[in-house]
C-alpha cells in the first residue's frame, strides 16, 4: 500500500478544512498573577531548590552535577542548586528555535507568538465507536498517523498516538519512528522512555532527513516530553533521554506531571512553585549535558478530585495553572507547553468542554506547544478517533477566532449598508458574493442543519458525525512521498537495531 | 404545593452545587480591535445615521424623535441623526445601576465588573431526554422555573425559558410573571413583545416588590431585551415596550440580531458597525423618551452559514464579535450583553464547544449580562432541560475560574513541599486535609471515574446524567416564601387583566 501510493499526487481531501497555516496569537496572553506573584514563585522555587533540592536518581546525573560544583547529599541523592548558578543555566537556554520536519513546508517554529498543535501521544488504549475502547494494534495506530497527517489543523505528531499491543514493548518504537517517516510528513515527537529509544529516534532522523549529528545539532528535528516524578524527583529513564537528545541538540520538553493534592501541594500557588522548582532544576542540568541546549518549560498542572481521589482535568484550576505557567515562563524566558485535556471517558459534552478549558487555558496563556491538542481521551489513558475530529474542530476554530478582524474601508462595508437599507438582506448582494466562499469559517464537523433536516439524516451527534468523517479522510488519504532509498534505509536500521535486541 | 412549600425551610439541595455568588471579573478583557479601530466603528456607525439613519416603524416614536428636532423622512420612516446629538443622548445614560429581585439578597449589579448570567429566554420548544422535543406546556415551562430558582449559579431568569403552548398567546406572559414571582426569588426578565406586555411587567412588579412605580423609577426591577429589526430598524411592538420600560425607569437591553452575510453585511468589522449603528440610534430614541433612560449595548452578532445561509453560532466569528463589541460599548460608556449560543440539535460536543467559543467571549469580552447562558439549544429555538444542567456545569466553572489564584504563605505551601520531599504524596499531609472541603471545584455534572467503573455505571454521557441531575433537582426543589397577601395580589391582577382580555 505504500509502495502503490508513493507514486499516487497528493489531491484534495474530499473532507473540508483549513489549509496547513502557522496559528499566530495577536491578542493574548491572559495574566492570572501580577509581576510580584510570578517573581515569589520562582524565588520560591529557587529556594526550594537551595534548600531541599531535587532527587536525580540515575547515577550518571549526579557525578555530572557534583562535577559543576552542585552538593548532591549522598544518602538522599538530592542535589542543591544555587539559585544564581540555577539562573545562570537558565539563561543558557535559547528563547525560540526552529524544528525541522521531513517536508520542508511543514518545519515549526517555537518560541515565537505560533502556537503548535500536537497530536495525542502515549495512551494504552484505543477507541473508537465502532470497536469500543481497547488495546490497539500496529496497523489500527497506522491509520491513526494517517489521519495525523491528513488534517492539516495538527502541527506535530505526539510521539506515538497510542501503543502497538501486538508488537515487543523493547523494540515497538522502532516500528512507531518508520511508521512516523513513511506515513506523515510533519515533525513527529521522539518517545523518550529510556536512551535506547532516545538515541534510535536521533538515527533515524538523521536517515529520514539526510542528515548528520553535526547538522541536526545546529537545526533540531526532534522534541521529547520529559516528565519528572512529581515530587521533585529525576527518574533513570527521563535522563537517559536527556543525556541523549540534549547532547545532540534536540529539545526536551520538561513537564512535571502535578496533580495539585497528591504530587504536588493542595494549593495552585503551591503547585507552580514545586512545578518551577522541578522545570528550573532539570533545564539547569540538561545545559551541564551541553551549554545552550534546547529546553521548554512545560506544565501539567492541574488537581485531582478530592472525594475520589482521581486525577480531575479540563477544571478551573487546569485553565488557571496553564496561564499562569505561561507567566512564569515568559519571565524565565523558555518557551512553554501546555495542553488539552479531559477525563471524559466519552465524546460527549463533557470531553468538550474541558477539551475547551484547557485550550483556553493553553492559548492564552500563550502555549507554544499545545500537546495532545487532538485525539485524547479519558484522561490520556485512550486515544480516541473520533476525539481527533472532534479536536481538529475545536482547533480550527482556535485559529479562526485568532485571525484578526480584517480592517479596512472595504470590510467596514458602509456602501454595503447604505445600498441594502433598512428590512433588507445582505444575501446577494454584489459585496456578499465577492466573498461567498472565505467570508467565515468552515466547520468540518458542527451542523447547521435545521432540526427536521438533522432528524431525518439519523438525529447524528458530533460523535457519529466524526465517525462517518474520519473513515472517509482514510479512504481519501495520500501517502506523502518518500524517497525509495531512504525508506530502505530506515528499514534496515529498524532490522538491525531489531536483530541486536534479540 | 405552592402553599405547602411555603411554610417549609430552604433546605440544602442533594445535588452539590456552588452557593450564590457575584461573579467579578478580574483579569479581562481580551481586545481583538485597537483603539483605533474601536473609534473608527463607532464614528463608521454614527455616519450611517447621519447619512442613511435609521426607520422607527411606531408612528409615535417619529413624532418624538421630529419634536427633539431629528429629521425623519415622512416617505421613508428614516430617522437621521446629527452625530454630535446622538453622543449627547448616549451620555445621558447610567454606566451602571443595581437590578432589584424579590429577595434582596439576589439584588443584581449591572455595568460594574460582575457577569450576570441569565436563563434562557423565548424559545418555542422545550426539549428533554424522555420526551424528545416539542411544543411545552405551562406545566413543564413551571418546572424549568423550579430549576432556575434552584440553580445557584443562574443570577437571571431570563424572560420565559419558553412558550408555554397550552395557554392563548394573547394573555400567556400574565401566567409567565405570575410563575417568575411564586416559583423564584430571583430578578426576572420581562417580556417586551409590545406596549401590553411591558406594562403588565411594571405593574406586577409593583405588586411583588411591594412598592409603587415612583419607587421603581429610582430601584429597577426589570430588564428586557428589546430586538432592532436588522439591518436598520426598529418595529412597533419593541418600540412600544421601550416607551413603557424606560418611562417606568426599567432597563432596556438593545440588541440587534445581525447574522454578518444575511442581516448585516458579510464582513465582522461591517456587521459591528451596522450594529452599533443600530443600538446607537435606539439609545438615543430611549433617552428621549426619558432622559438617563436605563440601556444596554446588547450583540448577537454572529454570521451565516454561506453554504446553506442558515445561522451560524457558537462561532469563531461570534467570539471575535463578543470580544469587539465589549471593547465598543465600554468606550461608549454603556453596559454590555452578549450570550451562550448552539446551532446544535442535541446535547453532544458540538453543544459544548459552541458554548464554550460563547462564554469566552462573553466573559473575556467583559459582558454584564450574558443572555441565555444557561439551557438554549438548537439556535435558540429549544430550551433544554438537559443542557441548563450542562451549562451550569459550564458557568460554575467559569465563576471558578475567574476566582484568582489564592496566594499567601500558606498557598505557597514551602513547608508542605519539605515535608512531603522527593517521591512523596501530598494526600495526606496536614496542608492537604486543612483543604480538603474546600481546595478544588467539585462539579455538577463531570465525571471523574475511571473508565471501569463508568462502564458499569451505564456508561452514562453528560446528558444522561445531567437528565437524573434535574430531577433529582426538581425532587429537592423548595419554593420560596412568598407573602399570601403578594400572591393574592398577583392573582387579582392576572385574572383582571384576562377578563379584560376577553
Amino acid at each position: 500500500m505504500a509502495r502503490r501510493n508513493r507514486r499516487t499526487r497528493r489531491i484534495v481531501n474530499a473532507i473540508s478544512q483549513l489549509e496547513w497555516r502557522n496559528v499566530v496569537n495577536a491578542y493574548g496572553p491572559i495574566n492570572v498573577l501580577d509581576d510580584e506573584q510570578v517573581q515569589t514563585i520562582i524565588d520560591s522555587a529557587l529556594g526550594i531548590l537551595e534548600t531541599s533540592g531535587m532527587r536525580f536518581l540515575e547515577p550518571g546525573s549526579r557525578a555530572r552535577l557534583a562535577g559543576a560544583g552542585v552538593y548532591v547529599d549522598p544518602e538522599t541523592l538530592m542535589a542543591r542548586f544555587d539559585p544564581a548558578f540555577v539562573m545562570e543555566q537558565v539563561a543558557l537556554a535559547p528563547s525560540s528555535f526552529e524544528l525541522r520536519a521531513r517536508n520542508p513546508h511543514r518545519h515549526l517554529q517555537l518560541g515565537t507568538g505560533h502556537h503548535i498543535f500536537a497530536s495525542v501521544g502515549g495512551p494504552a488504549f484505543v477507541s473508537d465507536l465502532d470497536k469500543g475502547r481497547r488495546p490497539g494494534t500496529y496497523a489500527e495506530m497506522c491509520d491513526y498517523l494517517r489521519l495525523i497527517q491528513s488534517l492539516n489543523i495538527i502541527h506535530q505528531e505526539g510521539g506515538g498516538p497510542f501503543e502497538a499491543m501486538d508488537l515487543p514493548a523493547d523494540t515497538r518504537h522502532l516500528d512507531l519512528y518508520l511508521a512516523q517517516y513513511r506515513l506523515t510528513d510533519k515533525n513527529c515527537q521522539s518517545y523518550a522512555l529510556g536512551g535506547i529509544r532516545a538515541k534510535d529516534s536521533v538515527e533515524m532522523a538523521c536517515i529520514a532527513l539526510e542528515t548528520d549529528r553535526d547538522a541536526l545539532l545546529e537545526k533540531p528535528a526532534l522534541l521529547a516530553i520529559i516528565n519528572t516524578n512529581s515530587p521533585l524527583q529525576l527518574d533513570i529513564p527521563m535522563t537517559e533521554a536527556i543525556d541523549e537528545l540534549a547532547a545532540a541538540g534536540q529539545v526536551c520538553c520538561i513537564t512535571p506531571f502535578t496533580l495539585a493534592g497528591s504530587m504536588s501541594p493542595a494549593t495552585l500557588a503551591g503547585t507552580l512553585v514545586q512545578q518551577t522548582a522541578e522545570v528550573l532544576a532539570v533545564v539547569a542540568y540538561a545545559q551541564l549535558v551541553r551549554p545552550g541546549a534546547r529546553v521548554m518549560y512545560g506544565s501539567f498542572a492541574s488537581n485531582v478530585d478530592m472525594r475520589s481521589g482521581s486525577p480531575a482535568l479540563g477544571t478551573p484550576e487546569y485553565t488557571k495553572s496553564a496561564l499562569a505557567s505561561g507567566q512564569i515562563a515568559r519571565r524565565l524566558g523558555l518557551p512553554f507547553r501546555s495542553s488539552n485535556t479531559t477525563m471524559s471517558n466519552c465524546n460527549d459534552a463533557q470531553a468538550a468542554y474541558e477539551s475547551q478549558m484547557s485550550l483556553w487555558g493553553s492559548v492564552m496563556g500563550g502555549a507554544h506547544l499545545i500537546n495532545h491538542a487532538a485525539g485524547w481521551l479519558e484522561g490520556g489513558l485512550t486515544a480516541s478517533f473520533e476525539k481527533l475530529i472532534i479536536d481538529a474542530e475545536m482547533l480550527q476554530m482556535m485559529a479562526e477566532y485568532l485571525r484578526p478582524i480584517a480592517f479596512s474601508d472595504d470590510e467596514l462595508a458602509l456602501d454595503a449598508i447604505a445600498e441594502v437599507g433598512p428590512g433588507g438582506h445582505h444575501f446577494g448582494t454584489a459585496h456578499t458574493l465577492q466573498r461567498y466562499e472565505s467570508a467565515f469559517y468552515e466547520p468540518i464537523l458542527s451542523s447547521r442543519e435545521n432540526f427536521e433536516s438533522w432528524q431525518e439524516a439519523g438525529s447524528k451527534d458530533a460523535a457519529m458525525r466524526a465517525n462517518t468523517i474520519w473513515k472517509q479522510m482514510l479512504k481519501d488519504y495520500v501517502q506523502p512521498p518518500l524517497d525509495a532509498a531512504i525508506d530502505e534505509a530506515l528499514v534496515d536500521y529498524v532490522e538491525r537495531r531489531k536483530q541486536e535486541s534479540r
